[in-house]
């Protein structure tokens, strides 16, 4: 039974620690540290059978008995602690980003070089039951050679403007999954970006540098090209989609939605709305993800997504930055860290 | 060039008439007959460039150089012109039913026995892209041994309180088509049906001795069961469906609609609904049906749909009828003619 | 905390076991019992951390801190362990049916009259994501006045011939799910039914006296009318479907599958098949139906499905079993009990 | 009546000449001109009714008595006879492109503001069902503002090389179609254009200059933005879709095919491929567009394609083939004429 330390009591690291709770076998929790600890978080690791909780993470890195930690709090913190919980010889997920900033993921690569601990990135998509399929499709050649892929992934939502200020930019903080998603659907790596964009949703958002829309265009290793689009705000849902196109053939994901009910009146045919969030949308996933972390600690095997898949989604991000401001393609190898 | 002669200028004349004149290439209409022939009538045959229009269709059949009549007025004449048509040497297409009065189907059939003419009943369905394509499955063996046939049939609204009178009752005029279905899908007879129905959308309906909503279950030779669901109200329109399932699988098929367009606003996620009734959604069906019935004229071939499969689904509405009123499966033999 | 004893630990006892561990919050697993008690058995209440193992289900209804039992042992012992339990005050979930025996049914209500504890029937399909979302669709007039319900429920294979032979026919075992839904999508009760059915599948089904095709139709005492097509085996998986047709339109549902994923090759566009059994289909169904038992218990409110259901549904598969045989429609209140 | 003559009896040709014969009330065909003139179009010329058939197209421009010509001969012809016919009091309906040269667009233009001439460009796909109810939604506002739109046009079949090298590259000859779409369906101007491009399908395309695959990125006047993705060779047929994303939601369609059948075997649940290719696809909308050619003529109000729409598409197709020579984004402003 593997003791688990989970690092920030947001929502997300409520999420894991549920599904390490009820899903995943092998493994418990035995503390929760949060800086911002408070009495509903109390009640919540109490219902959950969690023994411990911390205001100060620390705590957690200190306790032998625990053998990997998840670190769910705020972006600024990623790379530090992760640091620290290597030397602290645990075992680490880390939610995406690593950090914004290159330099500071790649003094985590070096630590983990001195270690022999798993780094598991919280790219949760890539355990979706949709996005599997795809890839699995691709990689059995069903498809033939990919040379087209569109993926669609928009919010329903925007974040708040005060989120947005420090989120590092859409690239970074939304279409970094989708930029994961692009080398785990091709496998392979991509090459050269561009990006185009505009603030169509909220004005707020352009005054505080960042943008709502974009579509992103990548050249991958293989010849392939990709395309994003990505909107701060669907009014329908969280829309979720993937197409790959190749030289025999297509496959393409729909969004999933709360039932197949349709209602036919006089005024149409209607279905349901895609499921509203990604709470809702990859709750499995997430479960998912957190288990095959655990099955790779227990079975010393590697994990599905490591640090280095971290520093690539975070090298896109950057140059679809670049080439966004500069509006010009822009090569990944342009990107110095 | 085979010369053509419509015998009737309602709705399903013209249909015919303008089919022949556009997409069918071995034949022209000559002309047309209509008992209440009036000016509206006069000019659409002029705009077909029809060059005869008459009152009494017996010229169309004194007419030598006519090949061919297709009887599209009132069902109480079918049988009659029928008759006459035959006698004439004219090979003719009688739209459905041949008569309501299975004695006089009869002898229409022994009329055709003593003579070489081309005989086809109009059932159009067996001429819709969707049905032929389940039809296709079934034959191909896609879905091994037919087991189970369901046959979803509704209008989209329900006909004048004067013409439900004199219609024959709802499976007489309108479950006619799916009996006929029933043995085209199946590629085997009816043994046996039963029959329950009520009066859910209007008490005319049902004053006028008839029922508007029923569900008909029938028990194939092949040892197949098939079943019938109809309507007279559909407030989404005209839905016409089937699915056969099998020893291997099921092929089914759905509505037509006007586009392919789905909206996904807040509300939900629409789509169009099914084409509004049967000139909309069988419009290149009747043509096909034309143009089918004069090749097998041309080419001395079978006709696709004979009087005895116009007698069939006569017999089989016979039996439903029986079937309601008596509230008992009845067997297709018991009905006698 | 309820404390809950499992009577019978075959795989729907195991379901429910660890739906209990899992996700419901205000219950525990305290003992199961099985006849059978094996190794593996041990194994899994240890997995899940339930304290209790016996062979005799008697230890259970004997220990006073037992607030619940689920009745997941075979359908001939699930009337005699309902009375004892009800005697024993135990809350009850009983698997469907409670007998085959309309009598002993009988006695059970009689023995809940004396008592005051819960009792719920395993009619699992009520709790179905896409079920409920017909009954809402219905229950808030979106398709005005039902008209026309139809269930299509088809299993992936048939049953060993051992358990034909006890399972009390196809109507009683299998078309008794679609029974109650009937009666629980329609919100009205059965008054007449016709069963025609056939041996399609395996002539061995018909050897033990039984059928593997069915359409069966239901008059409502609303006026509605239903049917249900049944057939023990289906090449391409569980077939669950329904669709009602109202005043005002129709809501129908489709199947779950795994992913969402189509492939489009030169041989076709293919999506993936229906999720095979009832355990994929239904298991959150089934996390669902113990939670809310478990919620009537806690809060003292009705059960969401009554012994009084589990009679309704039995009754209308004797009028079925009987119409088979007879070869005629069949009134509810003709079956005798 | 209004007299048409047909230059160019390709494909293209005979399909407007069937289209006129069959489902056009207002005109006929009087003559078809083609320079290879041969037996198989004479014999066409004789079953549509059409009683000139000419090698030399000025024939036709010479007729007094043909009101307008459907310019259906090969690019490098389509201004010069253009220029040609207004100059003959014709009204042109001209296939797309008009040329690969802007200036020789310019020059039609210009003969076109001294003439009263109707002129209409061949760009099919708006009057096609599903694009135009993507245009009617959009134009209702039933999306709100459009933010992104993405089309996916790729054809089944890549063209002969000997086509591909004067074919003007990919974006003048395939994606020319969808920058048309591009200004219908969103209703505002491009103002820049950044295309990527490859040669994935076959080396023979790259070695005569030109590509094979496409993602080509717009921005639209409005700040909308649009993405279009190209292939040559669609394993499974034509892929004609698109989708336009806005500030109250989206609107989408799907591909056409020849029947909704569905077959569900122990394989999968598999679908007709889409429609083969553009003849299959956009036949309705090529009578369609022929139709309301007429109707302007007739009704003396504009045609629904100008020749301005000609040109702009040009222009996109210009800057589309700098961008990927120069892999960079071209401002249409850019591109001088």
């Amino acid at each position: 039974m593997l003791k688990i330390g989970i690092i920030g009591a947001g929502r997300i690291g409520k999420v894991h620690g549920e599904s390490i709770t009820k899903y995943v076998k092998n493994a418990e929790v035995k503390a929760i540290a949060d800086v911002f600890l408070n009495e509903a978080t109390e009640e919540w690791a109490k219902d959950m059978g969690i023994p411990n909780t911390y205001k100060d993470y620390k705590k957690i890195l200190e306790d032998d008995e625990i053998d990997a930690v998840l670190i769910c709090s705020s972006t600024d913190t990623h790379s530090k602690i992760s640091i620290e919980a290597i030397r602290a010889g645990k075992n680490v997920f880390c939610e995406k980003p690593i950090d914004h900033d290159l330099s500071r993921i790649k003094e985590v690569i070096d630590e983990l070089k001195k270690s022999k601990v798993k780094y598991q990135v919280g790219f949760n998509r890539r355990f979706d039951h949709n996005f599997k399929a795809v890839r699995s499709a691709v990689a059995k050649g069903k498809i033939g050679e990919p040379h087209i892929l569109k993926i669609t992934s928009r919010d329903p939502e925007p974040p708040s403007i005060d989120y947005v200020k420090v989120s590092g930019g859409i690239f970074l903080d939304m279409t970094i999954h989708d930029f994961d998603m692009v080398r785990y659907l091709l496998d392979s790596e991509v090459v050269e970006v561009y990006a185009s964009g505009n603030v169509l949703i909220d004005n707020a958002i352009g005054k505080a540098g960042d943008i709502d829309t974009a579509i992103v265009t990548l050249k991958m290793k293989s010849g392939a090209l990709a395309v994003i689009d990505n909107s701060r705000k669907a009014a329908y849902g969280y829309d979720q989609r993937a197409e790959v196109f190749g030289s025999l053939g297509q496959v393409s994901v729909e969004n999933d939605s709360n039932s197949s009910a349709v209602i036919s009146t006089k005024d149409g045919v209607t279905g349901e709305k895609p499921l509203f969030f990604f709470l809702e949308r990859y709750m499995q996933a997430y479960a998912q993800e957190i288990s095959e972390f655990i099955d790779a600690i227990v079975n010393d095997t590697e994990v599905p997504v490591n640090a280095d898949d971290g520093l690539k989604a975070v090298l896109i991000g950057e140059a679809a930055t670049k080439s966004l401001k500069a509006n010009r393609p822009v090569k990944i190898s342009e990107i110095e860290y």
